[in-house]
């Protein structure tokens, strides 16, 4: 566990050890497990089968998963050999974009350098994203807060309700989460807030990580299954919906989590702002159009049929369905700008369009 | 069980004994457990607890409740308690409107009778109901599979796929089912057809029920999660989707599983046509405006915060989300009846406007 007077994160680097510490979040929240990664294959293990989710901690761990591949090389290794494990990496998933920025950065700072200084920079680099990805999303917070302030005036006090897909909390980012940032943020200032929960099938990130981090923080919410949303929306009990994203195009087209699309749809119908949070770590500067583009990950079609959870003798699985009908597996989904009402970023609030977003990012080239 | 000579039905009733029996629909498809229901209390326990679901089901064993409140009534018992067993049965759960339609049409036809031709006539008007029922399912299956047909030829043989949300199978009505006669009826004819099967929480009622009867069948099939079909329908991986329905306005309006609203949105926004089957007797000739009118079952949040499956040690509950999150459970939504294609019905396919659904049942008057 990192020093007692510290808000507790996702990873952390034991800088005593140089050893890299992370929550096990397939446990959560029934247990809280942390697991220690030494070398590229832990962190690959760690982005593939989940231990670590949510894009910008997938970017952090791939960073510190370039530093524990310079820690690991052999005395005079090669620099190819070096690249060749910074691949390995960017391939653990396809959807994340965070994944391939945080290799490609860290690795575009080591490489010029002498191979005494490699392992300082590398790691001076992940902490350094680290850094400041906690403060972007510290900043989305400040500017998502105002979106949830004047629905609060509106409603004269009475609780916002905002609702969320997933898991964009600090379990997935470093601090205070994307998604979740403005509704911290409206916490702390004292606004009443209520969160409805999407489980998220098939993994229940909302379910059991979502609803875990706001009961920490004291913040009313429910659970609800994805089918619930469109309900609450056509009857007015849904003021705000705010998610996450693991890719997001120039053009403003969302990859998300599986169900994301869905509840923008409904959200559209009912006249519901519909937002996306993201560091601009996320947004895919080249891609143009997210349905054509960007890759959706499939993942092992077990995820479906069996469902983790916990029971008086510890955590189990259970199948559902038939034991011999198959399953699909679709890890995202992408929401197409047209339904989305604006992003939060660290730099502010803009409208889901290209003209928008360049507006904010002006060092960011076509 | 019941003959073997027969085909398994979701009730049945032992004509010798006089006994109710039904299939067990929580233990599916895991274990397959009979119950009896020998009492009007043991017939709204049932109901109640999803011992049998699906709106005509639901319907055929409120019938068969009122023949046994007339099996178990004291010699010479008034009429007035009859009724009142009436109505405790149909009070069991809210949405189905089925479930009032059929306890009346047999408290109707034995009030009037003398005590003793009531029994008598309370299995024969039962038994009715049950029989028409099925017939009004082939009948749907017999209209219905000229979509699939259509599509196949289309596709020039390729399989059709269609999407459906919980189960309208033969185990939520008496035989073939509402929304999946159409797809029987194609695979007897020998057109390749595949299945997307909405697993449907918070029960399940797709992954459990709807693959168990499509596996039994040998039809091909893949299990979702409820967040899938936007990006199958935006892919073009879905050619048709089928749901049933728990309530259907005259103009159209459409309660059915909590969810079929956000199927019917992308289905919608991605041009693939979104049809409702259904047995006149779902059709609720007096409300006008679903979303406002039809009440909606709010159920016990403990069916959303634990899940029911399968271990090596038989069939368990686990709990997903932290042990003090709260849940809520929505157990329908209401799908405006502008994102409906059409209905299919008894009599034939019409839109889902009020004007055509008169026009093949005129004799409902307004």
């Amino acid at each position: 566990m990192p020093a007692a007077n510290k808000p507790l994160r996702p990873i952390w680097l034991d800088e005593a050890s140089g050893d890299v510490n992370v929550i096990d979040q397939r446990s959560l929240p029934h247990e809280l497990v942390v697991l220690e990664l030494q070398t590229v294959d832990d962190v690959i293990f760690a982005i593939q089968e989940m231990v670590v989710r949510g894009a910008p901690l997938i970017g952090i761990t791939a960073a510190y998963g370039v530093y524990l591949a310079v820690k690991n090389a052999p005395a005079g290794g090669a620099m190819d050999d070096l690249a060749a494990e910074c691949e390995r990496i960017k391939a653990a998933r396809p959807t994340a974009v965070n994944l391939q920025w945080a290799v490609d950065r860290v690795f575009g700072e080591i490489k010029a350098r002498p191979a005494a200084q490699q392992l300082g920079s590398a790691r001076e680099m992940a902490n350094l994203i680290t850094e400041e990805e906690a403060e972007n999303c510290r900043r989305i917070g400040r500017h998502g807060v105002r979106l949830i302030e004047a629905i609060s005036q509106k409603k004269n006090g009475s609780a916002v309700n905002v609702l969320t897909h997933c898991n964009a909390g600090w379990l997935a980012t470093i601090a205070y989460g994307t998604a979740t940032a403005p509704i911290y943020t409206a916490h702390e200032r004292g606004i009443d807030v209520h969160v409805w929960v999407d489980e998220t099938r098939p993994l229940n990130q909302g379910a059991r990580l979502t609803a875990w981090e706001l009961g920490r923080q004291g913040i009313s919410h429910a659970v609800i299954t994805d089918n619930a949303g469109g309900h609450l929306m056509q009857h007015g009990q849904v003021d705000l919906v705010i998610v996450g994203t693991d890719r997001t195009t120039c053009t403003g087209d969302v990859a998300n989590k599986i169900g994301t699309y869905l509840k923008a749809l409904a959200a559209k119908d009912n006249d519901v702002p519909f937002y996306v949070a993201l560091p601009s770590s996320t947004f895919d500067w080249h891609l143009r159009d997210g349905v054509r583009d960007i890759p959706i990950e499939e993942r092992d079609p077990n995820e479906v049929r069996y469902m983790q959870g916990m029971t008086e003798k510890g955590l189990r699985n259970v199948l559902i369905p038939p034991v011999d009908s198959p399953a699909a597996n679709y890890a995202f989904d992408v929401t197409p700008a047209r339904l989305v009402t604006g992003f939060i970023t660290e730099r502010g609030v803009c409208a889901a369009s290209e003209a928008a977003i360049r507006a904010l990012f002006p060092e960011k080239a076509a």
